[in-house]
């Protein structure tokens, strides 16, 4: 395990700086020998900039600590034979997510992550002027996307208690009925981690435009234990204007592999396909199909998630922190004070946590990681931002 | 190796036709006894249509048969442990390319195969009424995003000799230039597997207006041994407005893992950088930075593929046959007769070749495999079109 220390950031500094360095020692005339030079170089401060990374106590993507099952590792391994080939038998992944929904294959739009699906939502549903309807904050790149497509944004703040206001969503939107072409709702809340009830999405659904499709992204839905909280695939299975996004970048811890998925009535499938790029990986197609089966991981990984971020909070409690309550792999803390000076502070002892996320600028977004991830957290937190 | 028989075709239709099969017995309201019964039917339908394909002779989608190099599969599995993870450093990919071909990073695009960064030229330079210019046939695929983007495309034939014609290229531009978005160009060009002359190329980019970009397709550039042929990336060295593509399915076999780029100036990569969704699976960033340095399984690559198509082409002379002469790892063959019979009678016999390229019905377009492969392949010539 990683030990904080001064003298690793400087390392790591210095590593990034050079990688800056050896960008620009790249001109267009440089001689083979400069560019071997330059390569070797090149290469050094890659390995540095590895191993500065693999040990760091990892707590600001919301990642699962814990990688990817036996069961999908050997699914991946399987298909590796499968890395020089485009035409190859996809493991029935699509099935198999419909399968496990009980929905149709028509029904279902794989992205390189969920992420995909939802650059394809704006794609589809945001053209010329039409804009998003959201709280903020929340998982924003669906906005980044918006706005690169030139759409805009109307962002309704959280209520005090941090949930998000769905009486507010439903008046903003009929308000600008005619400018809504999306809603998008990240159900649990990414950043603050909590779930929008049950009552409030259908509240939501029974109360706007039947032609504005409702993104419901449930990136997090697998670490949810709170009553008041349901899927919304429901409303897909009764024919809704609804689209809901799973990961398998969470639960299933591959991330880096790339894979998602949107579920929703097909025409609604239709027009997203249309726009979506949707090519993924081989390995991570066999992989996905063998997450969807190994319910044991999932109910272990899920177990020990609630284990490890129950421990925390409560500690940080007794310590006299403030925390929102949360429903999944990660945790906001209040640090009463600018998040972005606090995470250089984590930063220089080794441990990456959260950025800030405005308007909740004193408030720490921290990712469940270990038990032992979460000793070092709680210590350094102690130490930069004492209670 | 596989060996060619009808009771084989049977058995790929009948597994075929259980999966459409099994598609519609995943009712919304089936019990979990029955949907575990299905569960079941449906894996043993994957692996019958896995082991189906895997017996195949592959020569339709011009992939390199012999797979990626042991250093980019040492690669790959040394970066599974960024598996579960987002924020990993990136083993340096875009840089390594920036290095390789002497520009800054900014100059570079990454996608999920160099397609990803064609359809990103069509986002961003095809939008309203904007046309793609280019040859019929070519890779299409930059046409069917750019239709899907509500573009159209103005296509110009090849030439008797189954060449680009440049000259019609710049004709049909100028003719159309407040039109026109963007021009494609595949050198060497997909299915024909002819180079574009490197004076052609000068003559394009000498006499387009300089405002509409040139995306130059070098996918197969790789293979290439024909002094008229040179890459186009001095262009964009030079400045001018030109992306040339590059892909790590080809010569480095990692066709299903899913990398390309583009190169470009940096104010054209920016354009392109706002619309591109590239997000990349990790264990291919890894694979990628090793394939650039795997200089010499390239050169065997090349080497291989050039003896084995040189061989074939030779010996299909010999018998009679028409053949376009190719610098790329596949070539077309006129079998006199329209295609798409052709083959499925060639699938018959456990082999897949390539589909129909319209206008050219009666060329079948191979992909260059192993020797052993293309033994295969011309004994199922002679028996299902001789010569």
């Amino acid at each position: 395990m990683y030990k904080s220390g001064s003298a690793t950031r400087r390392c790591f500094m210095s590593g990034l700086a050079a990688t800056f360095g050896i960008s620009r020692l790249s001109p267009f005339g440089s001689t083979t020998q400069e560019r071997r030079q330059v390569q070797k170089s090149a290469d050094a401060v890659r390995t540095d900039l590895q191993s500065e990374y693999d040990k760091m106590v990892k707590l600001s993507s919301n990642e699962n600590p814990y990688g990817p099952s036996e069961a999908v590792m050997k699914a991946m391994t399987g298909a590796w034979k499968y890395a020089n080939r485009y035409g190859y038998p996809e493991g029935g992944i699509t099935e198999a997510i419909a399968a496990h929904h009980g929905v149709t294959p028509d029904q279902v739009l794989l992205g390189s992550g969920s992420a995909e699906v939802l650059k394809a939502a704006d794609d589809a549903f945001l053209p010329g002027h039409l804009k998003v309807v959201g709280v903020e904050p929340t998982f924003e790149v669906v906005y980044r996307f918006a706005t690169n497509s030139r759409a805009e944004a109307i962002t309704v703040p959280l209520r005090d208690d941090h949930t998000a206001d769905m009486n507010e969503i439903v008046r903003v939107t009929r308000r600008n009925a005619r400018d809504v072409g999306l809603i998008y709702i990240c159900n649990p809340n990414n950043p603050t981690g909590s779930v929008v009830r049950k009552d409030d999405i259908k509240l939501l659904l029974d109360s706007v435009p039947e032609d504005i499709p409702v993104l419901i992204d449930e990136a997090y839905h697998h670490f949810v234990e709170n009553p008041d909280y349901e899927s919304s695939l429901k409303y897909v299975l009764e024919g809704r204007n609804v689209i809901v996004t799973r990961t398998f970048s969470k639960i299933a811890a591959l991330a880096g592999m790339r894979l998602g998925y949107g579920i929703a009535p097909r025409e609604v499938i239709d027009q997203m396909r249309r726009v979506i790029y949707g090519s993924i990986n081989a390995v991570v197609k066999y992989g996905g199909v063998a997450a969807l089966q190994d319910t044991a991981y999932q109910a272990k990984i899920k177990q020990l998630n609630s284990q490890v971020r129950e421990r925390t909070t409560a500690q940080l409690k007794i310590l006299g922190y403030e925390i929102i309550p949360s429903d999944t792999n990660f945790f906001m803390v209040n640090v009463r004070t600018d998040v972005t000076p606090v995470r250089e502070e984590f930063r220089k002892r080794g441990i990456l946590v959260g950025r800030k996320f405005s308007p909740m600028d004193t408030w720490l977004r921290v990712s469940v990681g270990s038990d032992e991830d979460m000793r070092f957290f709680v210590s350094a937190l102690r130490e930069i931002c004492p209670a």
